[in-house]
């Protein structure tokens, strides 16, 4: 952030009055732009013994596979974002249970809530999408998955599975988690 | 949003190219201007059958009770931003449990995110509270709470306490639900 948003003035960099941490601030018209976590919302979309996954079609990490997952926007709730993601990404429609996961990314500003689904209908590759298919256990593409933050989710589930016991998970990835998953991408 | 924070030029309100919805767009140097919902987290404290509060010393809802809570801030993760609220707010240490209540307010794009937490030690009145204080389920001052998500929070805790059974509860906040509290205020 160069210039003040609301103004156009440069902004400064500085410790606001009353405050603990640098923030961007407009002398000129005396705005403070706050900067917060984004939420990344998705779904574990599953149909019988099977879970959907997405090929990426776009950086970051075009050509891994994911689950259907996307920035919240504004004036939606999380479970809509999770379905609308799911709908862009896998022109799929599913049906959302209870918060799955809850993974903080500290060191990028962002929280992934991942909810468990199930697939109704059809799915097909939305434009962010290559491919779009069902996979049992063992046929994940465990090298091929597009970040951590799927893996762990994948890994909870094929564990809690065997107890067919979905508790939310919460957790945090740091940099090195994602170290294997960006170090060779 | 008037100018654009990355170059100063002034924004347009349009859809980019291959979106669904309008964003501020910088046609200078190029930046789509993404604004998201922002996490305010925050905890329950709970000592034996008794539940902390805060009087707020601030704008918006000065006067009125809440539970400690604040915006998430970048490079923290939920549990840390929640705790991180409690000790501005009420100068007080917890131990943080599960995730109890995620409500989302689409309409001011914003999702709460409260924990269930043990107090540990003592309290005070940090600089955005006037007063600190426990209080038994009979005490509560239901009619002088500051938002509705805490309201539901402290009903769920209530509900929940009869069963010593305390799941996630997630749930929206329409402009209805607001407008006893802000109608007034």
């Amino acid at each position: 952030m160069n210039f003040c948003s609301h103004c156009g003035h440069r902004v400064q960099f500085a410790i606001p009055d009353g405050d603990d941490r640098p923030r961007y601030l407009c002398e000129a018209c005396g705005t403070i732009h706050y900067q917060n976590p984004r939420i990344v919302a998705g779904t574990l979309p599953v149909r019988g013994s099977k879970i959907l996954l997405c090929r990426r079609a776009i950086p970051p990490r075009k050509g891994y596979w994911t689950l259907p997952a996307g920035f919240m926007e504004n004036a939606e709730t999380t479970v809509e974002a999770a379905a609308r993601e799911t709908q862009e990404e896998a022109c799929a429609d599913v049906s959302i249970h209870g918060l799955y996961t809850l993974i903080n990314l500290p060191h990028i500003n962002q929280v992934y809530m991942i909810f468990r689904a199930d697939l109704d209908g059809g799915f097909d590759a939305g434009p962010e999408s290559l491919e779009v298919a069902l996979f049992e256990e063992h046929e994940i593409p465990w090298e091929e998955l597009a970040f951590p933050t799927i893996e762990r989710t994948l890994r909870h589930f094929y564990q809690d599975r065997l107890s067919d016991d979905y508790p939310l998970h919460i957790s945090d990835i740091t940099p090195e988690d994602r170290e294997r998953y960006f170090g060779s991408a």
